[in-house]
């Protein structure tokens, strides 16, 4: 039941029309009785909106997302060291006027794979792909994990090199790239943790591509496939054939957007009945 | 089932945190199967506020209350002639960027009588107060009703001559003044519909004043009490009693609510189910 105490949380992108954080966050607020809703707006004067957002207080929570996880950084108060070095914020949290952004992306990542239980801690991590999810997964892991070594392989060499200077230059961890074309196989059988962050085998897309010849999947490999459209990419089926730990993409979409709950309400996120909202949104092709 | 298309409504003032709005017009939205969300913004910034929902086309529509109905208008595009003439606009609805504020709660006011089947043509109107509430309803009945004269009596001689002097210069209707502590018995006399429209009697107030003497009600008087806490004012009841015709001022409240919704939706506004929406709530206390 909305009322007159009812705070107000919203997706903000371009275009937003096909997000599931509504669905997943309505049904989060609601399994608790928290006095909250979550609506999407399509948003193309960023400025604007978080001057919106400053001068309403009860518009507690902002999730981000393309195009302006950079551009929100400019109008908040404070943003979190994780999000500075990242370069992107995809929650801001309205502090009675005060706007705080942070990520979830690559939090939730790791969430992803505590919840599976699997430990990153002394694990070599291949990342396939250079772009803004792998950037933000890249720097969670080598901040937080322990790894051992992390490398990414990329198509664009400038986006490659970009993403390796910067986390050498503000992480501790040890870090390698190279070229998703020439040195896959190679970098397969040295890493244990495979991160398959481009956009092969995503829908709509040519959804029976994938980035990994079956013959380089070991039953000792751990395949994270960023891709949640379809749920299950050709390579995760092909990596659970060969006998691999397999993470879903949904779930990062789902501890991101748990720990985006977990920042608005101070409640823990109902991570069961979020989950179970995103597997129907999604097999009902929303 | 709030979803990625669902669009914002909401109400802004200092306070809000005791609207009846969100109440009456979310019910409104779920009994015609509209996706739309109306929440409450306790708003100090309208500046910020109002850049805000011009930067969210889906934030569809806002009512505006006090403090801030005169400092909306100069953030908006468009402001209809009577609510300039009001000098408060409580309606805003957004044009996909294009912010256009109007008033209705005059309107309001005349649809509450033209449901109550009294007309206002070539009838002598008089009006208990001189406050933003009687001046909405005095000038849509001075501009709207084709009333014979329109009268305002209230206690603070200098906001009467301004309402006065302002529907005098602003209107083509025949209006007078007078002081409500002198003028009163006489005016009652002369005149067929009463406009309640100042705290007498109002909650938490002594709800056992009326500002006028029960040997002034005529059977064939008209006495509409602004006032809609209590439901029925001690005014209301003793002009029921003298056989009045009598129209609650939760009436106007249902109407100008009414109005809004139906410039934002383009649908006919559920008036049954928004009136017992909101009695339920002034019956619970809400």
């Amino acid at each position: 039941m909305i009322d007159a105490h009812t705070k107000l949380c919203a997706v903000i992108g371009n275009p937003v029309e096909h997000s599931l954080s509504p669905a997943i966050h309505n049904a989060a607020f609601q399994s608790l009785n928290l006095n909250y809703v979550y609506v999407a707006f399509h948003v193309m004067d960023v400025a604007g909106c978080l001057a919106g957002m400053r001068a309403l207080p009860s518009f507690r929570g902002m999730s981000v997302t393309i195009p302006h996880k950079r551009a929100v950084m400019d109008y908040l108060d404070v943003v979190d060291p994780m999000a500075v070095r990242v370069g992107a914020v995809n929650t801001i949290t309205n502090e009675g006027g005060r706007l705080n952004g942070t990520t979830t992306d690559g939090p939730g990542a790791l969430r992803a794979f505590a919840e599976a239980d699997v430990s990153l801690v002394g694990k070599r991590i291949l990342f396939l792909g250079a772009g803004g999810a792998v950037r933000s997964v890249a720097f969670a892991m080598a901040e937080r994990a322990n790894a051992a070594q992390i490398t990414v392989l990329g198509r664009t060499a400038s986006r490659v090199k970009e993403l390796g200077g910067d986390l050498r230059a503000k992480t501790s961890a040890d870090i390698a790239t190279g070229d998703l074309g020439g040195d896959l196989a190679a970098a397969m059988t040295a890493h244990d943790v495979i991160v398959q962050g481009t956009s092969i085998g995503m829908y709509p897309n040519a959804t029976e591509d994938s980035p990994i010849p079956c013959e380089c999947l070991r039953t000792d490999h751990v395949v994270f496939d960023m891709v949640y459209r379809p749920l299950k990419t050709r390579l995760v089926r092909e990596a659970e054939a060969a006998g691999c730990t397999t993470i879903l993409g949904v779930e990062m979409l789902l501890h991101q957007a748990a720990l985006q709950f977990e920042q608005w309400t101070g409640e823990k996120a109902p991570l069961l009945v979020m989950r179970r909202v995103l597997l129907d949104a999604l097999a009902a092709g929303v």
